[in-house]
């Protein structure tokens, strides 16, 4: 097995998709940022009249996502048809989700794992004043599907075994 | 406590750094990118004449924390004046730690996370096509220095103080 | 009626087009610069052997149509198929007219609402030495067609009382 | 008078500010989104658990006046130090406010119109479904201060005379 | 014969291609960056256990490649389906040769020219402490392929022909 | 001698310029589009309203300059203070010359260098439908002062030494 970016002599590159069919692709991506309580609390913002602290985040990563080829050397350049960016506030943590959607040459893994970090760094951004620790964790693809090899769900017993 | 990036109506704003120093600054930010040690073997190329895997994530962070004020909403653009991007692999994964430098008005935190997190999805774009389930864990600040605040590193005694 | 870039509990999302056909679509959008009688000859710079002013207003408002994905947060990268910038001058004023053509799934509004600002604003900053009292005014679509809700013309008998 | 964006030959070019003093200076620029009286409540979003739509306004505006560089041909590069953009619902329009400063070598006019045209550019977007018709009027600069040339404000006696 | 990127009174324009064909098409374009054989050396870097000096011009020749239309202001935004940078070392010069295709309305010749000027300026950068004089000639389109106009291949006889 | 550009093991790195002075610094770039006499005739649009060709490209040029952090992946970001691109048409040719300053902690030969390819991709571009065998060449340093090591200039005897 070889990795598909470099060729036979290690070069980068970025693999000619022209073969490769127009299809409707969706991938699901996720990460958490963990934080503390008081941030949490401060994030919701539930007494005051606007609440931006989340739409940011949520904004950050849906426009993160259309930057994916400018972030990512090796990515194609490709047309996003949606994205949602979902934030839930745990305990001590933000949970994102990602869920990016395309009818193009190439999965949407990468735009929905862009989405995720743009989020996660505009959260780290917010609270990085009163929470200098803040970590963001777990950034992952859990689901994709369409295209040639179908649906991969992290988990699926097939899916574990593949990476074992 | 608040959100600094927020007013005191909970209305998202850059927040004014006017009447802060111009100082030099540094920071550190960390992440891994957990993968299969065939992965990281392919991405080591050892055997190759060329090996731009690694250095095509390498750049992918120094490239991505210049990129830092179009990604993260309420960033300040700041002069940038140095960035390193060192990858480290182990058994099974690959360490990611950025150090980022300036002389400028604000700290650099943002631009060391973005720098690791724009390292993380360019490992994460090479592998995946043979590791769909590899993780990007622990995007988070080591030692930050410069400006009003001094020092600040990740479990110091008092850092984690503050932290509790 | 509700706004289709919120979802049902407020949340800001990129809409998913996935299922919208691929259609030849074109908008027309307009402004108007209101400047002084001075500034316009200047900027029509009808004696020297260069006159850049207003190819530079031209050349800012296609160049901001291909950047509308990057400043609008939840409009869809689209492949823009055409774009004219026209500028005509008045007494007093500059009117800015931008037609936008693409064969993608959405409209092309905003990409011709974003080229007449680009070229506005790029007319604001040639202007403002000499103007600094300059209004961009009227940014608004006259006309699109294509998809599936057809001719929209401003003005016309039925799109008047749809917006009334 | 002649336009200083253009050598005396009419080619464009971008002034030299070398010269110039690093100083702390302010831009205020307004503009107003007209729309309907049901658009506008639909953006206010009273009734929902999270209300991104002016949000996502706001954020434009902010993220718009760090691109000024890139979507205004001859304007400089400059370190924005802060941006308000402020948003206030009117019967049947949005008003928008761009507050931005710096401590450089030119003023922030431009980003502060780049801020209020970013703003409305995205309810523009928000808003298009419901009301095609919505206009961008009046997007102007309102106050400067800072640099040699000190304070203008506009509509002030001194100023009206300067602009007639 | 006439400019196609102008009209008839000179102003320019984004040419509209909805008419054309969504193809297969590819583009080679080539140039050559000339240097001293110390700096050849220097780049090479053989002896080191890293070599990202080459591996960086190759990446930022694709990465480059998708900035086209943010450069050239009436470049079409297209959707670059693989991009190649071959650089080969000679004794004193380093030649470079991109690849890009697209399966699109539009050829990929500027993409493939803006490959090898991406790469060339980053050699310029990486080489220009030891050598200031260095120069990036010969930048050029060695052939292109698909579309209405068919094969065209530089110094082939009809080519030839064509250009005297 | 070694490249600064790449670490003692050959890593790619943005140098830490933060010990370098603030100064004004100067950097004088050219290169040559070579062409046909028909093409330059068509370029200078003598008999035409509007001649926007020429001026795109001058505009190409400046608005480069600034994207250069974004196309060089080791340049840093620097705050550019003037940028003037001159064309000056041949028989078969039209020759680029660039000027950029700055006030800043590194030299701008790149941003030079970066405003000659700009106009240059812009040149091929608008006459490629008409001699699609032009040719970029001689993008090189002319000239350059200002920081430690003082004046270069092409030529010089001095240089001539150094780089042989």
């Amino acid at each position: 097995q070889a990795l598909t970016h470099v060729d036979e002599a290690g070069a980068a590159r970025m693999v000619d998709v022209s073969d490769k069919g127009v299809d409707a692709r969706t991938a699901v991506a996720t990460g958490v940022v963990r934080t503390t309580t008081e941030v949490v609390e401060l994030l919701r913002s539930d007494d005051l009249p606007k609440g931006d602290a989340l739409a940011t985040a949520r904004i950050a990563g849906i426009m993160a996502a259309k930057r994916t080829p400018d972030l990512v050397p090796l990515c194609h350049p490709i047309a996003i048809s949606g994205v949602r960016v979902d934030l839930e506030t745990g305990d001590a943590e933000v949970r994102i989700t990602a869920t990016v959607r395309t009818t193009d040459r190439t999965g949407v893994e990468m735009e929905a794992l862009t989405a995720v970090t743009g989020a996660g760094l505009a959260l780290h951004d917010m609270v990085k004043a009163v929470d200098p620790a803040a970590v963001l964790d777990g950034v992952r693809v859990e689901r994709k599907e369409g295209g040639k090899t179908g649906i991969w769900v992290r988990n699926a017993p097939e899916a574990q075994e593949e990476n074992q």
